[in-house]
């Protein structure tokens, strides 16, 4: 934890994260296991990878990065599988196979990338037992193993994102699974605003370096100072319901209303909804919304988060409303102010609380939660911040102040990415609960629209 | 059969024809029992289908063309599957799910596939036993599974092409099965040329329309009458090693040697050898070729026949040797010649033989030969016409004079491609053997090459 | 000419050439001249060129192959236009400046490539009144320029299809030069078909290569027979009010009419109408059509013949009218009897009569005429033959049996664009009298519109 | 003036803004003069246009947004120009030339497009000129005015940049104009670090609403706070012999050096060099560059600032030499820091100092120099701020906080683009100088490299 002051001896935090490990592993193993191989094979866009491979690509980062260097005995599982399941990291100097490639893994078998798994899982239990293993050794496993576990969670939910995109994209449209018809009931609260002063604040994630568990990812870092002239900031996500009234109001046919690209995708990709509405005449508001768990008419999701927006949509939509998106220091601001207030009133012996983390939060939406799809706002305080949308910003994605990439491949994680991105912020439905926190920086391109991301209003105060 | 005086009566042709459907449906189904349901949902090039779709797609048309219209009480094995295994009948009024989307066909399952073939099976059996079929309705049902048994071997044979791509695109590149290590021995005799005299000379299949077993595609009709100069047609296939001194002077590098859209192609492509040939430090001659078997050496291959050229190649090669390729009629006229002669010689007391069949020819490298690639030749007289390579003519795809498609959706089957393709004679090691004749006409666009498609020279006389 | 029976002496012949030879180039100067520098730079499909590249490369042309390998004292123009104004011709073994360059051709400039017509029409002048030059020089000089003229006739046609595309590219759509309201007055006859037997007949050119001005192209050799059967054609052109009433039956939207590319490219390209036809309230119609004399109400040209349409859609229409189109063979034995009967009308003491050019057909609607659109056909017999429009046949581009390509450079006029283009037969309203004749085969891919090409019916007899 | 305290009286300000027009507007069409009308109509890239188009699109802003609204017996020069001349203002509802279509203009002719300048330079001048023009009508003519000369002497640098690409298109490769053999002589200080401190600064134009005559586009307002750390920038523009060593090191080989998205371009385009530098034989270091002056060889501009880089380059280029670039508020902080400096040093009198123009900068590199491309710095001190090249910085562009756009069509000018661009600053040897100043806030998507757009590095103190 960000405030925890001194390390927990090594031996410990081996076993702790032994079970942590166990716990995330289990987690992707058994979401996947309700689909078929075949299944797990369909790559249905660009953004996507076949399940399967998110399974032995999260395996492989663990032989790479941890086992190769670190456990001498250790066999690979498969001669090919290291640059087979590589996926960007251009200087481990092998010939990476290209992305739309991967639709034609029909080998290796998924049986085989479950042993592979299985493999890898028996040897970072070995590894994590060893009792010989040096300190400074253990000290480097434990952190590539927690970045390894968080590289893990992002795949799962990827996974997810991707196999709605493929069940969407097959002809038969099936559901990932079964969902009770009240999953979405609940009236939203009246949108309103939360008026903050803003001035120099702080920004980014204080991390423990002393910590080996203690993480975030390296974009996250170095904290530093921002200076935010005050601001208002909407309590809730913005629904399905006020999305459908800019449709209603021709929002697809302004182009004033949209950034020049926005509009030329608009124009180019001929889109009249958010990914995954379909025109139907079943629904009173005619439209049909595609999720996890099937169709559903959008009259029962008019007061969920609408989702499946790109930067653009959201942008187009604040315009119209009269507003602006947040900028993500604006965004990290009220939401650990937000989260200090809530520990306030619970703990008010703590003086100076500072807290980065869901459970402090509002009652999350994460993939805890099991709904797949964001449920409606239940509070009129600031709240569905840590999901259950990701939340588009103002802001492009750039290295913070003084950033510093982590040394050789493991640099390649983030930075390089750091041009033609927009930042997103909180966390969705289909985020693990321990992979959230409020200083996470996501970023995709501004017309991506197939991972769940959401609208946030902001305005100045 | 084309000299069959007189068709057997009706219910002996269902008896017959359903020992034939068993027969070609297991042929299909066991071929493909040894891919996994992963295997079977690969689709590695545009040409390309998954197998499990040409395993539906065969049930299907027996479905649409056969059960549905005469099987009053059949009931469709799915109500998707209708549209869902459409291919390109566009007169059947439904909307086609787009070719690129098959590769994303998870569901159905390969098991739900595999039940609708049961499902269509049965029926079909049900069907040709059935005594209260009307009389003309049995014979439309004999020619219309004729038709859907020649479609099914056309797809048993794609299946087998496209999984070759799809397994050579895989970075593991598995052989298809096993293959014995001499597989490929032997020595091809001397190239030689033998002169035809031409002149007016009769071309296409003489269908016997009172039998309804007796087929050949509408493209192969009418037969008619065309002039041929003297001309001189190659003995056998090119070889491996005659199409490497192409290569390796400098062959791929001379634009003089190519048609303008080949040399558009090989530098857009990159193209340096054939399809299927790789660079190889292993190979005294530098290279190595993919087969259905696997790797294998081009030192092991030089007298086999070279496969895997698109028309654009085989024309160079041919100019580059001072000839051309031969017409379609030029190549009919010499394999029935051929044909005859070799039936004169076995049986003598035939006045005026007539022979489209292969039994009648050397010793057939088809799908039955069961070596998945071409052997060398055996015999310095005409051979390799029906296999074991689709062999490039000179003459684009068009109708023969008078050709009339079919009536109704049947009649997409052929006449709308009659343009920018290219005739294709012969047959391949992989086509079945009831399925290869004389007058056959296959077509490609000129730039295809995942064919097994070979070159036969030829040359004024 | 054909039937000559004895080459004129050769300085007699060059004499003569001489004469042709400013004729020829003063057609096109005097065409293009009424055309501005902007105007001649305009490049506004990847298949046209700007005028003044045609002004130039049709200049290279003599430059490159009479005057520097037979005027030993003639010096280039400028040393870059060796390589500037090649389009093709690979085998010189220079960089080829990229087609879609053209455009960026500011310098050089208009004024630098008439000066290097003149430099290079004073040349040839001095060169054909050369008493000194050997005979064998002398016969390679004529016969290249007599090449070398028909050359330039054809890009004087490609410059008026090319300024056409471009004034009705340019957002004002000028007009190329007035028009008399009446231009296109006139009924056509009703259309009626012409029975003709077929059998063996002679096609191609019978050239006396004995004399040098005697002129084909060498894809219209060598003459040689082919078998016909019985077949009809068409009396005249098809009409704009014909062709209209295919689109008012909704021919656009039924697939079941085009070849599968040709409705692949209905749908890419969206089209409703021939290029140059566009929907207008002030038309009884419905249409306008954009012509040299700018636009006109497609009610002025409904009995004039449909033209700008591709083979796509001249096949679909002859299927919509239960025809098709005649194949090359066919059109040009019909051409050729029907002159003859001209022929032996008009002079009925020759006993064979044999010819193949546009003086002993019916009026000729030629470049010659000036109408620059075609007019409607004036009689009942077989006419509209050579002109007003280039006729699509039914049979691919490939080489007479013998054919034999030039040798050397000159050899890439022809023979490598043999793939995936289509024979159009007769001639347009923009072609030069003395470039029209019965034999010519013109080729364009069938997808090509921007040509004068129209439609002529076939049936079976 | 920035600093000016009170507006000067209107009609005094009509009669000071009537000379700017007609100096800015003469500028323009001086150098344009010296290209033909066929260099005019080139469009060699899709960013640019041709110079003819920038001629008249210029007077149309003028026509459009001051003549029509404004001066009610103004009469448009000519009825399609309206439409013909619109670039990109989708509120005005009026359908607008694709770009791509603008090679094509080849009417109207430049001497109507000259015609056109001088019908509004004449209406503009009277309207100016008007006495009884109510005040708030002159108001606003005035500032509209003002954002229209600035709009032109943008389209003026524009023209330069794409004459430029045009002529290195152009086979022949002409030069613009002749230069002197000396213009770069000079030797480039050492690069040293300028420390600054940092900490809360205020960024942005501090318009003086209450003057007509001053100006910046919307996109430099409000002025406002940002914090910002000790950081350090170097005191001149990386040079070309600074670049070359980048090059001889591999950089355009090394993924690890460059951006996801650079690498990609760097791959798909083969980019091996800055655009305009081309190898050659007759160089020491291998390499020359073309200029507007045509091509020089690369060691007489070792000590000019490299440009016509992208931002991948800029920033690969900082990458390996362990820097970054400066963000914008880092660059215009400095600026109008050093700015500052040489005041006091100039006019120590004045206690508070705030400069934003370029007479107050180190002698400027700007389009007046006439040198028209960069020449080496001569100071050590901090130098090269506004002009020679545009320098990019780290900042991707966004709205300011609190940023509004003009309403009206005008808004369209800079908002709508605020994605996937980055920001360059500084000015260019090809900007005017009245055009150049600290604030400024240039943009272009990071792959671009036809503008001058050099390197400044910085990195933390």
């Amino acid at each position: 934890m960000a405030t925890t002051p001194a390390a927990p001896s090594l031996s410990a935090a081996a076993l702790q994260l032994a079970q942590h490990y166990r716990t995330v592993r289990a987690a992707t193993s058994s979401l996947c296991a309700t689909l078929s191989a075949e299944d797990q094979m369909v790559q249905s866009c660009p953004e996507a990878s076949p399940v399967k491979w998110h399974q032995a690509h999260t395996s492989w980062f663990f032989e790479t990065f941890v086992l190769s260097p670190f456990a001498p005995a250790y066999r690979p599982f498969h001669p090919d599988f290291h640059w087979l399941f590589n996926s960007y990291y251009k200087s481990l100097g092998e010939e990476i196979p290209e992305k739309k490639l991967r639709a034609s893994f029909s080998r290796p078998s998924l049986d085989q990338i479950l042993a592979y798994r299985a493999h890898v899982d028996a040897a970072i239990a070995s590894l994590l037992a060893n009792p010989d293993l040096p300190a400074a050794d253990l000290d480097s496993v434990l952190r590539r193993i927690t970045l390894g576990l968080n590289h893990e969670q992002q795949h799962l939910e990827l996974a997810l994102t991707d196999i709605k995109h493929a069940f969407f994209t097959n002809p038969l449209q099936p559901a990932f699974r079964a969902q009770s018809p009240d999953a979405f009931d609940g009236q939203a609260p009246a949108q309103q605003w939360i008026d903050l002063e803003g001035g120099l604040v702080d920004i980014g994630y204080p991390l423990n370096s002393a910590d080996p568990l203690d993480f975030c990812f390296d974009n996250e870092t170095p904290r530093h100072q921002v200076y935010l002239q005050p601001y208002a900031i909407a309590n809730r996500l913005t629904t399905c319901g006020e999305y459908l009234a800019f449709l209603n109001d021709n929002g697809y046919s302004r182009p004033e209303l949209w950034l020049s690209e926005g509009w030329d995708t608009v124009e180019h990709e001929a889109w009249q909804a958010p990914l995954y509405w379909q025109r139907s005449h079943d629904d009173p508001h005619g439209w049909r919304v595609f999720t996890l768990g099937g169709w559903r008419n959008l009259a029962e999701l008019l007061d969920t988060p609408v989702c499946h927006v790109s930067l653009f949509e959201a942008d187009a939509f604040a315009r119209w409303r009269g507003c602006r998106l947040p900028t993500e220091a604006e965004w990290e601001h009220a939401t650990v102010h937000q989260a200090n207030e809530l520990q306030r009133q619970s703990h008010p012996e703590l003086s100076e609380p500072s807290s980065f983390f869901p459970a402090q939060q509002d009652t999350p939406n994460l993939l805890e939660s099991n709904t797949l799809h964001p449920t409606p706002a239940t509070t009129e305080s600031l709240s569905q911040l840590l999901g259950p949308c990701w939340q588009w910003t103002a802001t492009p994605y750039i290295g913070y102040p003084g950033y510093k990439p982590l040394p050789g491949a493991l640099g390649e994680y983030n930075g390089k990415f750091m041009s033609s991105q927009v930042i997103l912020r909180g966390a969705s439905c289909v985020t693990p609960q321990t992979h959230a926190r409020a200083t996470y920086r996501n970023f995709f391109s501004p017309a991506t629209r197939w991972q769940f991301s959401g609208i946030r209003l902001a305005r100045a105060f």
